[in-house]
């Protein structure tokens, strides 16, 4: 303790010791909070009246630190996401572990800008930049930057592969003219028409490619579909493979799609926002063959590598077109020979953000804590989870699976009990999550609408997996008006 | 303390007393730190051996955390970027509160996703989006979303003026063919030009326009050149005026640009990134001026308002259009009635980002723990060191000041000394930053290279700009070779 030192000006408090009180609190309440994660709803709704009472006015004076914790403690912390608890499975969401919280907990009072410049943060974000390539595949020299997750990921991705098919004129001249076509799987995520968008290029030069029975991209459409776009004056400019599907956790045939896209000329990305870590496990590495083809490649690590929100990556094989396509000369930002202001090329070179938290630390840490071996238990854990569950399903005479379990992905829904069942299901799907006994989320699989139960917090075991399914029967068994489900399934 | 509970399988410890224990002394160290910022230099670089010393392959197997924070303290924590430190005088950075630090502390394991559905985290960032808007003068309920920063509000900005200029079918289509030009100062900020590259309207079809002795946009010139390309046959759809440029901290007439762009049919976007929060001190609020005519607005928390990092935001006046910028359907994201996927729009509707962290609590929290008055002195603080700072260059006769100061940047150079006067103080600036005695960063003015002087942490002080020019005054003395000073400076 230091609080013998001269206090500041401006807004430190005239009292550290209270401040570092009701932090050391803080963090014990939210370590029991964490623990207890098994033992309380999966989520619960916040209450209108709570939602009434964090409607203010812009507060002209101040409260004590005291008073906004309560306020956390009333209003925020009961109507969490449930992303921390064994039983979320909806969506695509990271648990957090201790590694993520001791680095998160040392960048709340660190708190570097790491833009650039020449400090520790940003050698800390180049190690993690080369351990993620070594993890997925890529060279270990591959341009690489942090973001905020895999959508803003993908667009920078996307420029890259812009700017090797327009060349330096692209910058000063737009995309307009260029005739630039794309290419992903119907079954990519929507982050991919949405950086046509906002690239300029327009979701209409998106050429949308079926997937087969397995959700995979259809490889002999997509040479038809770049062959006609060429005979047709226009310029493929980018495939896109997808390496994990959000619906189903389908992978590309990445060699595949990666040849088509080096006969075409064309730049070979990768989404691989949660299917890239699979790569930490050596029974699922298999799954990212052809991934030395790609130019490039987004993920995240606070899905499946479990760090907390929000830590996406980006990589680019070829560093220096990364380098062409964002660095820029401002008189105020120059670098220098020495002082802080050396030891470029800086993230800010790399992508779009000039201020950037201290996203690496929680990567290092989580990297160094678990080990790639470590992480890869989880992926396979979560994929022996989904197999347990996709089991289940098939034993349940009631319940139907709707596509195959390729990873950690279940989909399926209960496939009798109403006449209308894609309502039936959804509803079956709120009742859960009110109920707070686990939360699924739901897709779409062929015009039905299935119960989506994605496997990937790493505190989910097989009895969670039960547990869902356990809850959805119940669930079913209680919804008024529904049909009598088959005795076979009770 | 609830370690009696159950052990989660995965990631979780086996001893989470441990952590705990770690945990509260990692805590502390980081307050000593933090409260001794101003008895160590303002930045230390990084020893080439300890550099080389975080380069490692990959770890298979994981670490101790114990080993794990010990690299943290010894590699990292001595080799920061100097943004908590009093004389920290460089480019535009907060230095972080303890009401941002409790916040953080908070969200390091409460961990929510903040893309969308319906939880606690959501209503927080409406709850801040409404203040933001509240504390500019935009109506409270303007759309709105956190980003990491001012270069993606601005982006996300533009992209909403695209749409307004082109329709619904730009989307789709693209921005081909549509001749769409926009406006700066040429003063304004390099993420402008980049949000125009990015955009795919290329560099080209942003005019930059001449800036005048005060920096300030020259609203005649403006005015002719949306009259030109008008009368080209061109499109007009966007004027960005500056509140504070990075330069200088100049604000251009929002008035006399807004009407411009408002008789050109065009948006009027303004890129406020520190200088909009000047709003929060009534004395400053003038230079605002204007900014009842913006159709959005982009800036940051984590500048001037000492947000931890990142906290960047976009205000959009007209929210559904926002809405229709950035809403897609997307199967396996679909909303619903009831249940985590209701209550609809979320932030994902509003902006590039899916995967969020959880920015909005330590908004939160630095707003009630402050209050705007509290936020509103820092501002006027920082420019009463800034005249403190000016002043006293005025006084010294071997400085010159180069450029007026309207707010909390002073830009000045030692104006003898050497030949090189340029070369000469960007050494003298590496000089002061290697000695870790204040932190200064560079830029251009009118050709000669400015100290540039940003006073925005909000425990900078009149002695610690005294420091920086004591510093600088003794750096020349020392240097090699320099010239003899001025007598009278001595």
């Amino acid at each position: 303790m230091t609080d013998s030192l001269p206090q500041s000006t401006g807004l430190d408090p005239s009292d550290w010791h209270g401040v570092r009180a009701l932090s050391h609190r803080a963090l014990d309440d939210m370590f029991d909070w964490l623990q207890s994660a098994d033992s309380r709803p999966v989520w619960e709704q916040m209450p209108a009246a709570k939602r009434a009472e964090l409607r203010a006015a812009l507060p002209r004076q101040g409260d004590p630190l005291e008073t906004l914790y309560a306020d956390f403690q009333r209003l925020v912390l009961p109507y969490g996401a449930g992303n921390e608890h064994p039983r979320f499975f909806g969506w695509v969401n990271g648990g957090g572990t201790a590694a993520g919280i001791l680095a998160e907990l040392l960048v709340a009072i660190f708190n570097p800008n790491c833009g650039g410049r020449d400090h520790a943060a940003i050698e800390v974000e180049r190690q993690v930049i080369a351990w993620a390539a070594e993890a997925v595949g890529f060279p270990i020299d591959a341009g690489g930057v942090l973001l905020g997750g895999s959508s803003m990921a993908n667009m920078v991705a996307l420029l890259v592969a812009r700017r090797a098919a327009a060349g330096a004129a692209v910058r000063a001249g737009g995309v307009a003219g260029r005739g630039l076509t794309a290419y992903c799987s119907a079954a990519a995520h929507g982050c991919i028409p949405r950086a046509m968008d906002m690239a300029g290029l327009g979701t209409d030069a998106l050429r949308l490619i079926p997937a087969d029975a397995d959700h995979r991209m259809d490889i002999l459409a997509l040479r038809q579909a770049i062959a006609a776009d060429r005979a047709a004056g226009l310029h493929p400019f980018l495939v896109v493979g997808t390496a994990g599907s959000v619906d189903v956790g389908a992978f590309d045939d990445l060699t595949a799609a990666g040849d088509a896209a080096r006969d075409a000329g064309a730049w070979f990305h990768v989404d691989g926002a949660f299917g890239a870590t699979a790569a930490f496990s050596p029974r699922f590495r298999p799954l990212l063959a052809g991934i030395e083809r790609a130019d490039s490649l987004a993920f995240d690590f606070h899905k499946w590598v479990q760090v907390p929100y929000d830590a996406g990556c980006v990589l680019v094989r070829d560093r220096a077109l990364q380098l062409d396509t964002f660095a820029q000369s401002l008189a105020y930002l120059e670098g220098a020979e020495r002082g802080i202001a050396g030891n470029p090329p800086w993230p800010r070179d790399m992508g779009p953000d000039l201020s950037r938290a201290f996203r690496a630390l929680k990567i290092w840490f989580t990297l160094r804590a678990y080990g790639a071996d470590g992480i890869g238990r989880v992926v396979e854990n979560s994929c022996d989870v989904a197999q347990h569950l996709a089991a289940r399903v098939r034993r349940e005479p009631t319940l139907e699976l709707l596509a195959p379990v390729a990873l950690n992905i279940v989909c399926f829904r209960v496939a009798q009990g109403a006449a209308d069942l894609n309502r039936y299901n959804n509803d079956l799907v709120a009742d859960v999550q009110e109920a707070g006994i686990a939360a699924p989320s739901t897709t779409t699989i062929g015009g039905k609408l299935a119960i989506r139960a994605g496997v990937f917090n790493h505190r989910s075991t097989r009895a969670d997996a039960d547990a869902l399914v356990d809850g959805l029967l119940e669930m079913a068994r209680r919804r008024p008006g529904a049909l009598p489900l088959d005795p076979a399934g009770a």
